[in-house]
């Protein structure tokens, strides 16, 4: 198997790939983010996620406003190379919510939420660091 | 919290959201699919995953080919609504190509690729159903 045909083909995807946080010790899903190219290869290079947000248009090293960084584990690569799974050690709280994860809210049959988390922090202590 | 904070933001992100299916019993992530909102709406109706096949244009009722369905026992949401967790059990192999998962292969440091898992089933043999 040539590597090749497992770098992610951000090209084909127009730029940006999903790339999809896990807990390396227990499993959880943390979050979804996108990654371009250079993030990708920053978070190689790093052992730390990064990723490009796309509402800011620019990499952005998770936690580097809030602290709560991912230190990279193992990086896999689905079989059509168009989705990333980091699995990674996470700092603080994934979700900028204040969640363990962002994956805080289940979808019950009758329409109605039922919250899955405890809240770690409240977002105001999160980001209290720029204010 | 309303429902219409957490039901999926379809329109936002031009019809498609990424939907992560994650092994309900031992946590795998075992694929990154996309939905649209009739997807969604179908996956929820009738407990098992559909999701909308880029490629092919249409829905894709996930092992309406292979027989690899996939049960959903929860439906997560994100903090942004803009990501989709399914907590499924998986009917046989997740990956088209026989592996339990999609995310079969390790990148390493060195650049080079390191499988992680066993293949299950050929690829001819998952879908010789309907050769």
């Amino acid at each position: 198997m040539s590597d090749k045909a497992v770098w992610p083909n951000f090209e084909a995807a127009g730029g940006l790939l999903p790339a999809i946080a896990q807990d390396a010790t227990n499993g959880t899903v943390l979050m979804l983010a996108w990654m371009n190219a250079e993030a990708f290869q920053e978070t190689i290079a790093t052992g730390r996620a990064v990723y490009f947000s796309r509402s800011r248009g620019r990499l952005w090293r998770k936690g580097e406003e809030s602290g709560h960084v991912q230190t990279v584990h193992q990086v896999l690569i689905d079989c059509d190379a168009d989705t990333i799974l980091l699995k990674v050690s996470q700092e603080g709280a994934a979700c900028h919510e204040g969640y363990p994860s962002c994956f805080f809210r289940r979808l019950l049959p009758d329409g109605s939420i039922e919250l899955v988390e405890e809240r770690l922090k409240q977002p105001t202590e999160i980001y209290k660091k720029n204010a």
